[in-house]
C-alpha cells in the first residue's frame, strides 16, 4: 500500500461542481489501494475577494490579521471537500494547518515551516480515512495562524509528502504539467515529461507560476518526487526528480517570463565595504525578497546599484530605500514598474558556453533593449521593457528549438 | 479600571460601513478607561451562505465538518474588525475559539462549553489590547472545532464575562433591549428596563430570540450582568439581574412567539413504567432538545404522548421516534409543522394564581383553539395554529396591559 499526497488548487475547488471532480479522483487514487492525504487551496477567488474586502478598510494591514483573515478560505474547502467524499461514501476527515501539526517561524503572510508534527494525520489515516488538509497554512510559536505566501499550498502538499514519505506528491493544475514556455504567448510551447529540482526551481522563481519555489526547495531536499499535472483530464504530467534522474541532454528546458518585476535604483552610492549590506540588510529586515541585484561602473568613487523585486514589494520597500539613501549618503533613487523578466532554463547549460551569447543576440535581432542581466549556472535572465516581453519569448523559443 | 465584555451581532458587522461604526463602540468605552473584549458573529448572512453552499453536496452533513465550515465566518469577522481597530489607531488582536481557552464537549454543532483557560486574553489585554473573539465556536477535548449552535456567540460574550469577572456583558442587537412582545408583531410593546434572570431564560427558551439560553443559564449561574441594547443609538437597554435586583411588581413581564416548532404523536403507547423514559432518552443521545410534552388520558392501559421540538431537529427525530414506537408496541406515529407557541413570562405569577385562566380566556374569546398547554412557576405556553399566531399575541398583549 502507498502512500500519495495530492494537491488541488483553487481553480480545482471553485465551485461544489468542480469539488465533486476532485473528490472523485481522490476516490480512484484511494480505490488502487493507496493511502491519500489531499491539499486544498481557498476556492477561486475567494482570497482575493477577502483581500479586497480589507482593502475597503485601508490601505495597510496588521499583517497578523490578514493572516487570520485569509486562512479561512482553505479551512472553508477542505470541510467543503470532505462532505463531498463522506457524502460519496468515502471516509474522510479535514484538518486545518494547526490541526496537521505545521509549526512556522512567526514571519507573517510569508512563513517558513520550521517543522510539522504529523500524529494526527497519521492517527486519521490509519482509521482509513482520507485526510483533507488546508493548505497555506500553519501556526507560530506563539499560537498565532501565519501563511505561507502565494502558492503557499504547494509547499504544504511537498512538506507533508516528505515528512509522511509519500510515494508521490501530485499538484493539480489546470495546465497539463511544465511547459517550455507559456502556452498562452508561445502556441508551440511543449510539455516536458522530466525536469529536474534545480531547473524547476529557477523556472518557478522566474514567475513561470507552476509550483511554489518554496516547495520545490522542499522537495529537493527531502527528495520528493512531485508531478505537475491537470486535474481536468488523466494524462501523466511532468515529473520533477533529481538531475541524476533525467534522460536528456537538452541544453535549454525552458523559456520562462515574469511581469511582476519592479525595478529599484540608488545613485551614486559611496565605494566603501559594508554599503551593499547596508541596502540589503534593511529589505530583509522586512523580509522582501530582492531578485536580480546590478552595480554599475564606478565613477568617482561613487556607484549606482539597481536591483529588482516583486511588484507588490514595492510600497514596503520604498520608504526603507529612502531611508537607507539618506543614510549611507546616496544621491537619490528611482524605480520603475513597466518592466518584465525573461529567463531561460536549463541544466545542460553549465557545459554550454554559448548559451547566454545566443539569447542575447536574439534579442539584439529583434530590436529589444537589455536592461539588466543575471546569470546563475543553469539560467540566464534578461530584464526588457514589459511591453516587449512576449515577442522576447517567442523568438527565444524559436531559437532554442523548444 | 473596569472590563466590559461586548457581544455584535451578525447584522452589527454586516459590511465594512457597519463594523467600522462597531469600532467606534469599542473605542469609546475604551476611552472610558475600559479593558474591552469584544465577541463578534459571522457577517450578515455569510453563515447561512455556507449552509446552502453545503446543501448543494447534499442533504446530510457530517456535523464535524459542518463546524469545520461555520466557525470560518466568526474568524474572518474578528479579522476585519481587529484590522479597522488598528487603522483608527486602537491596538487589538483577533483571537479564535481555541486560541481563547474556550474548551467544549465533543457535540457538534451545538457544543457545551466545559471550562475557559483565559491566559491568552488576558495576556493580550495586559498590553493594553482590544481583545476581538471570535464568538460561536470551541475546541473538543480532541482538538477538533466545535460550535455552540444558533445564537452561541452569546454565550462565548457571558462565558468570557463570567471568567474574566468583567464588570457588564454588553450584547448589542438590532433592537432597542427586550420587549413586552415582538414590536414587529405588537406596535404597542414596550421595552423592559430590567428583567430577572428566570424571565430571561423562559423568553429566550421560547423564541423570543433576543439571547441564546445557553448565555442567560451563564449569565445565572456565575452572576453576570447581561445588557441587550442597539447597536445603532446610545439609549441604555433592558438590564438583565438577579431577580431580588428587581424593583418593579409586575405580574406578566411579556408575551412571546415561536414559529419554530413541530409537534410529534405517539399513539397507544402501552402504559407501563420506563416508556417515557425510552422515548425521551432517545431523542437525547442524538441531541434533540423535547420542549413541551403531553400524555393524554389512559384508555385500555394505552395512552396517547405528543411532545414538541424544534422544526430543524424534525428530519432528524422521526426515524428515532419511528424505531421506539416499534421498540415499544404504540400502534403509529404522527407529527405537524404548521404550528406556534405563544407565551406568557412573569416572576409575578408564582403569587398571582388567576394568570393562567386569563391567558386561556383571551385565547377563547379570540375563538382560537389550544392544542398544547404547558406551565412553570413564572410561565404559561399554548401551541395554536400557526396562521393564528399573530392575533393570539396582540390579544394577550393587550389583555395583560403591557
Amino acid at each position: 500500500m502507498g502512500l500519495v499526497v495530492q494537491k488541488f488548487g483553487g481553480s480545482s475547488v471553485a465551485t461544489i461542481e468542480k469539488i465533486k471532480n476532485v473528490a472523485g479522483r481522490v476516490m480512484s487514487e484511494r480505490d488502487q489501494g493507496n493511502q491519500v492525504v489531499v491539499v486544498v487551496s481557498a476556492m477561486g477567488d475567494l482570497t482575493d475577494d477577502l483581500i479586497s474586502l480589507a482593502n475597503q478598510i485601508g490601505k495597510s494591514h496588521p499583517e497578523r490579521e490578514m493572516d487570520m483573515l485569509l486562512t479561512t478560505g482553505e479551512q472553508q474547502s477542505a470541510a467543503l471537500l470532505t462532505m463531498t467524499l463522506v457524502n460519496m461514501g468515502c471516509p474522510a476527515v479535514s484538518l486545518t494547518g494547526w490541526q496537521c501539526g505545521i509549526m512556522t517561524d512567526p514571519v507573517h503572510t510569508k512563513a517558513r515551516i520550521a517543522g510539522i508534527k504529523p500524529d494526527r494525520i497519521k492517527k486519521e489515516l490509519e482509521q482509513g480515512k482520507v485526510v483533507v488538509v488546508a493548505g497555506f497554512q500553519g501556526i507560530s510559536p506563539d499560537g498565532d495562524l501565519t501563511t505561507l505566501g502565494r502558492g503557499g499550498s504547494d509547499t504544504t502538499a511537498v512538506a507533508l509528502a516528505a515528512v509522511l514519505k509519500a510515494d508521490v506528491c501530485d499538484i493539480y493544475t489546470d495546465v497539463d504539467g511544465v511547459f517550455t514556455a507559456d502556452p498562452r504567448v508561445v502556441k508551440e510551447a511543449s510539455k516536458l515529461d522530466m525536469i529536474s529540482y534545480d531547473e524547476m526551481l529557477e523556472l518557478a522563481s522566474l514567475g513561470a507560476g507552476v509550483l511554489q519555489p518554496r516547495a520545490v526547495e522542499f522537495a529537493m531536499h527531502y527528495d520528493v518526487t512531485v508531478q505537475v499535472r491537470s486535474s481536468f483530464n488523466l494524462e501523466p504530467g511532468t515529473l520533477v526528480v533529481e538531475v541524476g534522474k533525467m534522460e536528456s541532454d537538452r541544453v535549454v528546458s525552458g523559456v520562462a517570463h515574469d511581469l511582476n518585476v519592479a525595478k529599484v535604483a540608488l545613485f551614486d552610492v559611496p565605494d566603501k565595504p559594508g554599503i551593499a549590506h547596508a541596502i540589503f540588510m534593511a529589505l530583509a529586515e522586512v523580509n522582501i525578497n530582492v531578485d536580480m541585484i546590478v552595480q554599475a561602473a564606478m565613477r568617482d568613487g561613487r556607484n549606482d546599484i539597481a536591483f529588482t523585486i516583486s511588484k507588490d514589494d514595492l510600497p514596503q520597500a520604498l520608504p526603507v530605500v529612502e531611508r537607507v539613501c539618506r543614510e549611507i549618503g546616496a544621491s537619490g533613487t528611482a524605480y520603475g514598474e513597466d518592466l518584465a523578466k525573461v529567463s531561460i532554463v536549463g541544466a545542460g547549460m553549465m557545459s554550454n558556453p554559448g548559451v547566454a551569447a545566443a539569447m542575447f543576440e536574439t534579442l539584439a535581432q529583434e530590436g529589444i533593449n537589455i536592461h539588466m542581466i543575471s546569470t546563475s549556472e543553469i539560467k540566464v535572465s534578461c530584464i526588457v521593457h514589459a511591453h516587449e516581453i512576449e515577442r522576447a519569448v517567442r523568438a527565444i523559443h524559436s531559437r532554442f528549438n523548444l
